[in-house]
């Protein structure tokens, strides 16, 4: 009696070993979970502050684009991203999720295409499941340090039934910041196919060396084709607040995403008063958790560039990195990693990067580390893994 | 380049009127909002009680399932309704929405059918429209007082597509609280045809007249076909803490949504402590809250009745009252009353029922009232109507 759509949607690679992980941790061992991208930082007080201030008598809906000060305050901070959008421009949706789950389906009928640069954030393969849409995949590989593929290759996968391209930027899993070339690239692919450019952008603050990440926001030939995602969760370390944008300047879009919004009726609200607070919250706070992050990668890339056969560069920003192992199966060595190896008692657990490709049987020997533990633990966590290598191969 | 997914999906009827609401109210008009079902009571205590205890130093995702606390919870309180459900069968949404679309997207793949009985929730049909499902209705009339089709009205509308029946008891929008038998007519109907049923169980407390509401889950003989859809909107006054429940007996379908609910990573983490106090929120504010309605429903009815041409039976549960209005379009008399009547600088807004409908120009001249303001305010604002009608005609 179940759907061939729920039947063919793939499990989270990021949750679906998370049994292992349980088991591990009933037998005394402790896992370091590098696997998710759950970060660690404190929120920023400002978040209860604006809970507390904003007491409502009754936990009313809210409108269904979310309230006003909110969006008020989010079109304040992307003016200092360069990316200028008025209130009426801006949707407040349950986190990052439910944005793609709208800009997918305002562009998408069932059968309908979408170019996804492979690998991806795994979740883009279950939304698209979920409203029967097909990912087409252009590549990328760790041996090119998981670049923006030639226009060419997207060229080759366009077809009558394509609609959009979807890909973040910076990019979860690789770590990738695309420069304004690589981002030239893609503008250029949909302006002259009329395809529309789903940006997800929810790491957007964090990209190193001080670097500054592009939004598509920036090529101004494109807004009538241009949706942006965005969220708060990583940027104030706030995922289960569940507050995220969807952004665009296409009135049609906009329209259509409002019906999809209008059904579900409203996010939360007091979510919404304590993102307020986060997009209060200081600039130190911003400028501490970049540089902690930024920390954080050094340590992981010099760690994981030590193994042998490994193949790894240099993350630009979000809080992951990408590398390919010597091994066969990833899979099989986080889950053999979580059953049978530890070190004093310790093992470490991150995900599988397979299921960030649409591709079958690409990506099988990658792993994607989320550098949310602190940069000790991270040395540590990445030194039990090259041990690990070193006893599974 | 929008979607027919999305320019197919109907707007809600519920809130496309509020432009002409918002006009009134520019011209100084107090408008009584009988539109939205937004309770007016007060929300318990415990909302903001629990969400100061657990002020979390991350906000972190949860389980993508809910936290288990608040699973026990529900569990615990759906004992005492004879729905006999372990938390690992409890999946917690965001809002009753939530799990309506989980419910669809685990047992329909684009171009099923699911029958409903109309008039129903209007937002059923957005969901739908944006899984790319098909309503089926199987119609009920102000003239019978909305009571549950005969089951051979659900046989006559079967296909080889057909694969659940949807439909809220107590009735949103009819305030029909369905009998042992009428229940027991889906279930035969369901049970013959192996088809799933989606109950919609969220006025549950909402039956007055010391009535029970039934539970479809009573009827163990369907336990294997049967999802309910929950949410603790309405029950506490708490419509903005978007938390439903999505609950099943049958682990495929529960493997399945969970798979959509690991998309979406999580609800939101606040909302799930407060859900935890709502939970723990006194029978004297539930007993009051019942009495409350009772009484509303009451003065609604006595002063519906009164207007001459008026069909309208007495609700027994929720708090809406549909009835037929002696006017050819409702839809425009509810603008009409908006945009150029008001008696002593007050109008009355209420839902027209058509968007409750799926079959074409059903219900054209049915409008809904949901009674969410205090007694007193509810008799004034029908009063208004009624001189409305009588001017309008």
């Amino acid at each position: 009696m179940v759907s061939k759509r729920a039947l063919n949607m793939p499990a989270s690679p990021i949750r679906r070993l998370v049994p292992y992980a349980d088991e591990a941790k009933r037998k005394g061992i402790h896992v370091y979970h590098l696997n998710i991208g759950q970060p660690d930082l404190e929120t920023p007080k400002e978040w209860y502050e604006y809970i507390e201030k904003f007491k409502t008598k009754v936990v009313a809906y809210t409108h269904s684009q979310g309230i006003l000060p909110l969006r008020e305050k989010f079109s304040e901070y992307y003016k200092k991203w360069n990316i200028n959008v008025s209130p009426d421009e801006i949707m407040v949706t349950n986190g990052g999720s439910e944005a793609i789950m709208f800009a997918l389906g305002v562009v998408c009928d069932p059968g309908d295409e979408v170019i996804v640069v492979e690998p991806f954030y795994a979740n883009y393969a279950g939304f698209a499941a979920y409203l029967n849409i097909k990912l087409v995949p252009v590549s990328t590989t760790p041996e090119n340090g998981y670049r923006m593929p030639e226009k060419e290759a997207f060229e080759k996968v366009i077809s009558s039934k394509t609609k959009a391209i979807l890909f973040s930027n910076p990019s979860n899993p690789t770590g990738v910041v695309y420069s304004k070339d690589e981002l030239q690239t893609i503008v250029e692919v949909a302006k002259e196919n009329n395809l529309v450019i789903i940006s997800d952008e929810v790491y957007r603050e964090f990209a190193f060396d001080n670097k500054k990440s592009i939004s598509a926001f920036e090529f101004e030939e494109i807004h009538n084709n241009l949706i942006i995602v965005d969220s708060i969760s990583k940027r104030y370390s706030a995922c289960g607040a569940r507050i995220g944008t969807f952004i665009t300047k296409n009135k049609d879009f906009y329209n259509a995403a409002m019906k999809f919004a209008q059904a579900r009726l409203s996010p939360a609200e007091i979510t919404q008063y304590g993102a307020i607070g986060l997009l209060n919250s200081s600039e130190e706070y911003m400028k501490n958790a970049i540089a902690e992050y930024e920390k954080r990668r050094d340590v992981a890339y010099e760690e994981i560039k030590k193994i042998p056969g490994v193949v790894a560069h240099k993350p630009e920003g979000a809080f992951y990195l990408s590398a390919k192992l010597p091994v066969d199966n990833a899979e099989e060595f986080i889950k053999w990693m979580l059953l049978n190896f530890n070190v004093d008692g310790k093992t470490t657990m991150v995900a599988p990067l397979s299921g960030f490709y649409a591709t079958p049987n690409a990506g099988l020997s990658e792993i994607r580390i989320a550098y949310v533990l602190s940069a000790e633990k991270i040395k540590d966590a990445i030194n039990i893994l090259a041990k690990g290598i070193k006893e599974f191969k």
